[in-house]
């Protein structure tokens, strides 16, 4: 099928059979063409083993792909971040490789275009695994032949034997208790609710995992790395009156959860009520987010549906945490930073005793260190932990079998995050433990310039996080440095890492919104060089209340930066920053060394790796550098000491 | 008909006849609502005396505002730069003024929903006076009352007697010789046509005056401020088989301008030829601007128009100018700048003679000093001359009977504009003649630090100018400060002051592009105490390309300021500024005082007033002010003398 010659390694499955049993439930279905999605019915970031589908038919692990598989061929579509892991997982034999991005790489839509209209075949997609707008994005297309998108139940769902399948999470949900939540559910429906008055509509359907464990204080372990349970939601506006719907495996629940003033109905009935409430004549108007399933969007009549489609009510509300969620995420902070501290010290360590690490080890290790903490759950994400050229990857993960030494005279990237019970946390630190090169040390500083610009930056109510985004670039660009991902992103509260609405990004995306106090978000500039080195730093920030406007009474935002893991002294190039940002990184550093040092006990590799990277740092005496694009003036500055100095020797002038 | 008592004034016009002859014709038309537009069938910035409709019928001049008429009442909407003038001008016994933004004024849209669903009367709107996109916004508004707008002729016009109403500009159109436009009719077609066949589309239609005159080289004087003459152009894709189409007055057309290649038309033919075009079988797909007439949109059949709507072809094209234009527009800012200077010394002479000065008077000698310099034609927008408080209103223009006194004792602020036949110019400048209040000092420095870090940006090709305007904003923003407009906006070539599709500013515009080298655009934060004192600065920038990245080739992009005129040094406070910036402000200066001072021959004012404005500032020897909102660092920063004392010293120690 592939037309170039494929010699199928021990890494790739053989997916003959699957592709032979898929193209004839396709037949029975009346498609020729069938599009395969990595989400699951609510469009989760991550998904447990049971919905991976995609994973099932082409062997292909990433996160994201997309297969479309027709009655002559199968492709699979994937990013740059995945080119190497599709290479060796794909089956050869029978997908091709589509590289996104690559100029001769057709579209997914494009394609299914030209294959529909070479072959005269429909194409069929399964409604509950993609958004509306994916779904109306691929059905105008192909409306410009004439043709449409047909509907088609879960076709690999059916060709997957039981025993080959694994087996969907049946862990209990767990209550979410409101010494971490702050809020009874109540209290939040109110807030939810507040928002579906101010649009005057009757109910909102909710799809996403992370608004339904927030708005009812539960949690589970059904999707990796989240807290989350398989559930849908159905939220009336009169909830006082009609109770609010939440539809879960009841398998999952247990007795302490029955009696929450919220009606408890099975997974499987959700779509019967569904079709009942879209129907029901007291039903005016939904509100439904612009990110559920084609299948939910097109279940509504148009009548009904509020238009424009929006953020979620639930994701916007949720985003603005409460005194007590604030107050959590800020806490648990401190564990994560201490975490962090000893295990650069245990890294420092083994290699000053010429031991060797490598990536995998220095995970495990980092886990270690976590699980003394209190309230730690598990990781956020999948942790990056990557050396030297490998930090240059911007989603790498090692394996045990692949993973590289860590070494003295190598970069080393590690993005980390923790969920715990009273937070969710995402930190980078770029590290090394020898001597850096010049560039590695002029990129490293560039990228904290950024970290400290956006850290720095006040801004107006109704700013949106777009604005700022040059901020995090500034000063990469004077060097011709840019990097190729967002500046920030919200982070949630023992729930997702990622969570909307805000963001810091080059892009326009029309469903951000502004920045408002009380939501947390990533603050987190990068730079890669391909096959040589990549640094990120990132710290987590919760928007603050700064001064009202003496002009005009207009409310000024600005950022406190929560994280407490030091930078890395050896990689900044102090003749690079400005007087405000060296101070900001002293500052920074005192106040990290303060709280951090006292809990370390006797860690004495941790207390070295604080202190030799938090105590001041010197402006040396005099700067002759100029080499900056900038043109900087030459200028003097001169350390406190000198200070005094020059202070006498004025008076004496 | 106006509920408050209202004793019209001698500045207000009786429009009762006008009113009860419109609502004649309405009544014949078929509608009970009629929408009156201040625009042209061009949508121009400016318009002709003859096509006020509005004003004639509403007694108010202010270049922003929509009259509504129905059978029973009548209303103006304007903004607040305007609501002074409309108070003062508009027949308050015919009239209500709706103030927009006004938070018990409904807009036009909502009421005339609301007012159509009170009565049953029809909507009617002029198509050619709107464009589309306010015709489908007002009409689906009124479609979710189950009704629709309806088209009808221009109504005010056939009131209008000819004894009373403006004659219509007749004067000659004009060739813009190749020496200013760089470029001959053909190879600007070449231009145009690419882009058309980038989208694959037959033909372009152009309505906008700026584009039709930049598209054919030529010029004429319809239009106050603009050198436009009225028109309108079809652009086939196959240029040299089908003549494009220029739609004129012909009797504006002289004999050198006959033989140019291009088909001549009478404007008054355009609408049956537009009708033809959208009917010819072998025009596949038309491109029109978002922004052009309803009427125009509403000819084209849907299976013809290139959507989604986009920014015309020529718009971008021209935009990007090419070298001749672009050394055009740097050389004439010289003569601009001399002119500026020569004013300024002229004000300050006055001034310290004792003799009194108004607002007007300073536009008068501005005047005369512009009339001096080599291909000046007239100002390029309504000169804003304002004194004291007055500056605080953003689009002030005084009249003669109403000047204010420009005295030592407030700021001055002088926002103005020139066309010469090699360029357009907008420059501002906001001037203290004798000592400024402290708070004065601040903001100026505030905007002063706004247009240094937007003139000091570097950015990768593909950054949009919103990217950066925080930049602008981010200096005042730390005092609480901001300003209600945009950071800056593209200029012609001997074309309109204002033009697209670049611009920096806060909001997004789905219809702003990237910037690109060879654009040009302004740089102009501002403040404004109501009441108090408002300051601009304006610089004119071309966009230029800076280096490649070392990384990945990106091709970087910054700013050129070629706009000459000195900041005003009463008003910096140096303590503000970082070293950076005062070395721009120095550098600047000294590049306008080297390129100014030759060319003042005797003119002992305007020398004096370059030589205090552009000497070196230095910074006090020990900056000991801390209160910035930014927190920044205790600095110690010494003069280049004192440098070499302590280099000494510390050799010494």
């Amino acid at each position: 099928m592939n037309s170039t010659t494929c010699v199928r390694t021990l890494k790739q499955k053989n997916t003959s059979t699957i592709l032979m049993n898929l193209r004839q439930e396709m037949k029975n279905a009346g498609i020729g063409i069938y599009v395969v999605f990595s989400d699951d019915e609510h469009g989760s970031e991550y998904t447990q083993s049971y919905d991976k589908r995609r994973d099932w038919i082409t062997g292909f692990r990433g996160s994201a792909g997309i297969a479309v598989i027709s009655l002559r061929t199968a492709a699979l579509w994937t990013d740059s971040r995945y080119f190497t892991q599709a290479e060796e997982e794909l089956d050869c034999a029978n997908w091709l490789l589509m590289r996104n991005e690559n100029e001769n790489v057709p579209k997914v839509i494009t394609w299914l275009v030209t294959e529909a209209s070479e072959t005269n075949w429909s194409v069929g997609i399964t409604p509950v695994f993609t958004t509306g707008l994916w779904w109306f994005s691929a059905n105008n297309a192909l409306r410009e032949i004439g043709r449409q998108l047909q509907s088609v139940d879960d076709l690999v769902g059916r060709i997957w034997p039981s025993n080959e399948r694994p087996k969907e999470s049946q862990q209990s949900i767990f209550k979410h208790d409101l010494e971490y939540t702050g809020e009874n559910i109540t209290q939040k429906l109110n807030r939810t609710t507040t928002e579906l008055k101010r649009l005057d509509v009757s109910a909102t359907i909710i799809s996403a995992l992370d608004e339904i464990a927030w708005q009812f204080n539960l949690r589970g372990t059904d999707i990796p790395y989240n807290p989350f349970f398989k559930s849908y939601a159905i939220i009336y506006t009169d909830y006082n009156i009609r109770q609010p719907k939440l539809f879960v495996n009841l398998a999952q629940i247990n007795s302490s959860i029955e009696s929450m003033g919220v009606s408890l109905l099975d997974y499987s009935t959700f779509w019967s009520d569904l079709n009942a409430t879209v129907n029901d004549p007291t039903i005016r108007k939904l509100w439904v987010s612009s990110q559920v399933s084609h299948a939910i969007l097109s279940s509504i009549p148009d009548h009904k549906l509020l238009l424009p489609l929006l953020n979620s009510p639930i994701e916007r509300v949720k985003a603005q945490k409460n005194s007590v969620e604030r107050k959590g995420m800020k806490i648990c902070q401190i564990r994560d930073g201490i975490a962090r501290i000893k295990h650069i010290g245990w890294i420092e360590q083994q290699l000053n005793n010429g031991k060797s690490i490598n990536e995998s080890e220095s995970i495990d290790r980092l886990i270690f260190y976590l699980k003394q903490q209190d309230k730690f759950q598990y990781p956020s994400f999948e942790t990056i932990s990557a050396s030297g050229d490998r930090a240059a990857v911007i989603h790498y993960s090692p394996t045990r079998a692949t993973a590289r030494s860590i070494t003295k005279d190598k970069i080393y990237l590690l993005d980390a995050g923790s969920q715990y019970l009273d937070c969710t946390t995402d930190i980078t630190r770029t590290h090394h433990f020898g001597t850096p090169k010049d560039l590695e040390k002029r990129a490293y500083t560039r990228v904290l310039q950024g970290v400290l610009e956006i850290a720095n930056a006040i801004f107006p109510k109704g700013t949106y996080g777009r604005s700022l985004d040059y901020l995090g670039r500034m000063y990469l660009y004077r060097d011709g440095m840019t990097f190729g991902h967002g500046t920030g992103h919200g982070i949630g509260h023992f729930l997702g890492v990622h969570e909307g609405p805000q963001s810091i990004a080059f892009e326009y995306n029309q469903f951000e919104e502004a920045l408002v106090d009380g939501m947390f978000i990533s603050d987190e500039p990068g730079f890669y060089k391909p096959d040589d080195f990549g640094i990120r730093i990132e710290n987590d920030m919760e928007v603050i209340l700064a001064n009202k406007s003496p002009y005009n009474n207009k409310q000024f935002l600005r950022f406190n930066t929560i994280t407490l893991v030091p930078y890395e002294r050896s990689l900044i190039d102090v003749t690079l920053l400005s007087k405000v940002q060296l101070n900001a990184i002293n500052q920074y550093h005192a106040k990290v060394a303060k709280i951090l040092k006292p809990l370390l006990n006797n860690d004495e590799a941790a207390l070295n790796a604080l202190h030799s990277r938090t105590k001041p740092i010197n402006r040396p005496s005099v700067i002759t550098k100029t080499s900056e694009l900038n043109n900087r003036a030459l200028s003097i500055i001169v350390s406190s000491k000198l200070m005094t100095f020059i202070f006498i020797v004025l008076l004496l002038h």
